[in-house]
């Protein structure tokens, strides 16, 4: 059980889960269980690709070839998940990984927390423990691309929209 | 003289260069010596990091740290130079980098021509290099951060701004 063994053992996921006091927010959110359950937070990357599919199904981004999103994770810096725990169980909740230069850019992708969990302020727990863990790699410009609806909650959290008229711009293959 | 051999060798720097045909691009330039001259383009990564530097320098970008820019080149995906090449001279004159997650995104930076060879086309030619390569590794959404005055440059590239409301956004330490 390596998962296991570096999930609960990384200093990172016992002081974000202590930090962040998740297991109190959750209890506020009225889950009868609530008391039994913790949030914690990894970087492990050796996360089950048909679990992050369920979970992004959940969110209904359109499928993709999980032989790519494989690639994709093993070739970002940086790959952070929230898991639900209640007893031995755990749930992938949340996920969102980041490329980068390893020295001054990274870029956040597909930022995503299960609709059950929405709104209970975990979004930001778990970009809050994205930037801590892109600050301690002391990376000095954090960037992503928002969607509209959520472009708002990015500014929340102290991401700036077009500073200094600096555009995001894409370019798809014809 | 291992540089030389990987450039001069590589197919992609002689296939960039007889398709842009720059010898009658820089001819037309008028420059005496234009017969002689070649525009060639390199993914080679072992690039002298003081002559990097030169070339930030003359388009008056701060200076960063070389352990960092080494760094960044290191861990970068794509590294795209672009040098004049003068009989067994060469000057670099040109250069981009991108990072990327090997599969779905890559984001381009450091996007910089020496302002004696702006204006000629060149900028467009090292782009066109840049898309051409991260083509080749199948990468379907590349994205960058312009600077105001040059986003009507990349938007003449086929790159698109803020697409369907998505947001370029940026995070800087506090």
């Amino acid at each position: 059980m390596g998962f296991w063994k570096t999930w609960f053992s990384t200093p990172e996921s016992v002081s974000a889960t202590k930090t962040t006091g998740f297991e109190d927010h959750t209890a506020a959110a009225g889950d009868p269980n609530a008391n039994s359950d913790r949030i914690v937070f990894s970087t492990e990357r050796d996360i089950d690709l048909y679990e992050l599919e369920e979970l992004c199904d959940a969110v209904g981004w359109s499928r993709r070839p999980l032989r790519k999103v494989k690639k994709a994770i093993e070739h970002s810096f940086l790959v952070a998940s929230m898991w639900q725990v209640r007893g031995n169980q755990r749930r992938l909740i949340g996920f969102a990984r980041a490329t980068s230069d390893h020295a001054f850019n990274a870029t956040i992708w597909d930022v995503v927390v299960h609709p059950d969990f929405q709104g209970k302020g975990l979004g930001k727990a778990l970009m809050k423990y994205v930037l801590k863990k892109l600050r301690s790699e002391e990376i000095s410009n954090v960037t992503l691309f928002a969607d509209p609806h959520v472009v708002d909650f990015y500014r929340g959290m102290g991401f700036m929209s077009d500073p200094e008229g600096i555009k995001g711009m894409f370019w798809y293959p014809h």
